[in-house]
């Protein structure tokens, strides 16, 4: 895919890129075109970067000191965390590069509190980890938990596979400290439940691509820790039935159901086929599976019989066909293997073009059957992979090339194929961008499928706190 | 306390009362000072609001037309729901006082989905009794939900009971419909958990106080309705004692407490005086008790047990003194009576000055001790009742007159005290308006405490949104 072409960035004036490193000094200057290429490089190859300086603060203060140097020349600037996008919000396009990574301190954990207060640049898996030594559960879940950071999980509102018992980050967050496009400093570091003073400034950044100011860091809330897992690998009489199985878990468990994901039959044989180490859990293939996972934080919670009771009452319902429950840690992590196998198995089935769309939990059924007759009917033989975050209304509704096709020809029907599925979600009251951001892969889509006012409204955030447009221009909006 | 006299507002032009009635028709227009009353009248009798008309639209069409004119002629509004608000924020000045009350209708309700669409003017109440008739849980849950508005609690994101599990209104809302300043609706009803396209424009005007426009309708998320109910009171050692308790309770009952409210021994002595169907459930006074609850969707969870081995762990450790569970429905409407007759117990008892504060769980004993002893010091005699929402951190740290002093003296020292506890609160990293909202009486407040940086930013978004200033004028900022 090739960078659209803005206006572009005019040269930095004379002595500013001095400046620069003066602030955040040599560990934190990259000029090395080689040196860049990990902060330039977009991972899935869509789009390459281009920037004269990647910077590297290690602290607020230099993030705000290079802003206001920056406002006060007209210098725009490419906030980035882990770099793990998928839309390209932190590809550059000659703005200044500013790589959080180095801001990575736990600056605290009060396990009383439940909340950490953790600066941008921690990976997400190291402030899992941190929570967990104390007994204490910090939920946000998903693929690239290893490499992505909080900053950029809190600018794009991460969510992955937990959101239905916790929510997305912007739910797990009670504050935030921002570099605004001014340079000023927001410490809006609460940590607090309840604080009804004024607007709501937190939500305002998170989700906000930086495209309104830089967050540094944040208060994010913990949990108890779950001492306990129960997980079942269910084959569906059909999807609806996924509706109703959810359901009854949620009502059985009181409300403990920490994962819903749902995979096609096309799916599993994906993961079957290029993942030596994957096996049917079930004796007989099925159209339809759902993974259910229910988590308590105590040992003898009963939810090991509240799963067995809802598999039991789902199946005298008709609901499901078969189900495995995973009887030791092993093969619990054997049925989420399967679930990241069928991801991976689909990049080696050729080119396909994702679709990250969710819709009202009650539409999903009729989303599924509209979306397969009409890629089906657009090209032919082309082989739709809807797995996801069933529980959240979330479904990755990935196509995969017609075997035998050209790939290249498959790819350059992306826009076409995506705007044909996203229609689909908008009819059924849903979205075509349910956790991976606009950037700039759906930024013709947000202008093509928001309402003008909710542009113009956007537009006006937009002036009032980034007057100068300096902020990840050419992003979002 | 006397109205602040900002700007008057100048008369309405001519013919524009007749425009406005013509836009609601009959029944949505109130022009007599008496039939105004139940409008104008701040409960509390803190304010006197006077308004040229009380307009009553039963449809969101009708509340657009009426802003669309008052935005031609530059004609001022206050949005009011249930007119139960602590804080002076929909009393008007002069302007037009625009009730949502007719706007009453449930749209929609989506089991499947576990959401509902309601209008502003819906009463909480009946919100939660909709909910529950298909088996679903609206959780938002205080004092005033008898009369009380969906519309009215959006706007101050409203709190209560059972913040602890469930979040403010603020996290229990996907979607919103709004009236903006110029009269144009944003429909932003969509019920998904998951839509990262842009700026959340709904978390604006949650909390906002109609400053920003007016919310017309909302999409709430709905949960398993709880089947079984867990309740003890319980003597604590010590304040500090209650943080470890609740820690234990959170992770025994796999993070279903759903209350957790501290009442100090005063406030039991009041609720024993002032109400003859109190009694005290334990044998022996206690300096400090907690109402613990925790709830399941399902019979036979477990959680009686939980409840048990949390009991009996932190008599073990020397956390409580004594408990009683409640072993029938009746036995716990009790404990919850006694929570409720301290509230009302305490305006018994002469005049007191209220706190709405909240702290970080960790220095809420802290916070207790210093505040005790600067109240005391600055006014011998005077009774703290620290009473409240333990769980969030948010103490109602309400303060009793002298016995035999004067009331009116000691109401006269309103200021004072609440900026000594204030002070102390926003030292230990709090809040001084944690659930009841800014309005008109805590503005000074807003000024004094926020840092210029927010100051900043909120006045930003308010000329960004509300250009005119018609909304709300003179509240919040």
């Amino acid at each position: 895919m090739s960078l659209p072409a803005p206006d572009p960035r005019p040269p930095l004036p004379t002595g500013f890129a001095d400046k620069l490193a003066a602030i955040v000094g040599p560990k934190g200057v990259i000029t090395d075109p080689a040196d860049m290429l990990p902060y330039t490089e977009e991972r899935r190859g869509n789009y390459q970067g281009a920037t004269p300086v990647v910077l590297r603060p290690a602290a607020t203060e230099e993030v705000a000191q290079i802003v206001s140097l920056c406002a006060h020349e007209n210098v725009a600037i490419v906030p980035q965390g882990g770099n793990t996008g998928l839309t390209g919000a932190s590809v550059t396009n000659g703005e200044i590069l500013l790589n959080l990574g180095r801001l990575n301190k736990i600056r605290a954990l009060d396990p009383q509190n439940f909340t950490m207060t953790v600066e941008a640049g921690c990976i997400l898996a190291e402030a899992q980890r941190i929570a967990a030594e104390q007994d204490r559960l910090f939920p946000l879940s998903l693929g690239a938990e290893g490499s992505c950071q909080i900053g950029g999980n809190l600018s794009t509102n991460a969510g992955g596979t937990a959101v239905l018992r916790y929510g997305n980050i912007r739910e797990l967050t009670l504050g935030l400290e921002v570099v605004l496009a001014d340079g000023r400093i927001w410490n809006g570091l609460r940590g607090l439940r309840k604080d009804n003073t004024g607007y709501d400034l937190k939500h305002l950044f998170i989700g906000a691509e930086g495209s309104l100011g830089i967050i540094t860091a944040a208060v994010l809330k913990l949990f108890p820790l779950p001492h306990e897992r129960h997980t079942a690998f269910v084959a569906l009489a059909n999807v609806e039935a996924a509706l109703e199985l959810l359901a009854l878990a949620r009502q059985a468990s009181a409300d403990a159901v920490t994962a819903c994901e749902y995979m096609p039959r096309i799916g599993i044989d994906f993961a079957l086929r290029h993942n030596d180490t994957t096996r049917d859990p079930l004796a007989q293939p099925h159209d339809h599976y759902l993974l259910l996972e229910l988590s308590a934080s105590r040992p003898d919670s009963g939810m090991a019989e509240a799963l067995e009771t809802t598999l039991s009452q789902a199946f005298d319902k008709g609901l499901i066909a078969d189900a495995a429950i995973a009887n030791s840690d092993s093969q619990r992590q054997h049925l989420w293997l399967l679930r990241e196998a069928l991801v991976h198995g689909q990049a080696s089935e050729g080119v396909s073009i994702k679709n990250d769309v969710a819709v009202p939990l009650s539409k999903i059924p009729q989303f599924l059957r509209r979306a397969d007759q009409a890629v089906s009917l657009a090209c032919p033989g082309v082989r739709p992979v809807a797995f996801g975050h069933l529980g959240d209304g979330n479904i990755h509704y990935n196509l995969s090339q017609p075997l035998g096709a050209d790939g290249a020809a498959f790819h350059d029907r992306w826009r076409e194929l995506t705007s044909l599925v996203s229609e689909i979600a908008m009819d059924l009251g849903g979205t075509f961008s349910a956790e991976h951001g606009i950037g700039l892969l759906k930024r013709e889509a947000l202008h093509h499928f928001k309402a003008p006012v909710e542009i113009d409204m956007m537009q006006r955030l937009k002036q009032a706190l980034d007057p100068q447009g300096i902020m990840n221009p050419g992003k979002l909006l």
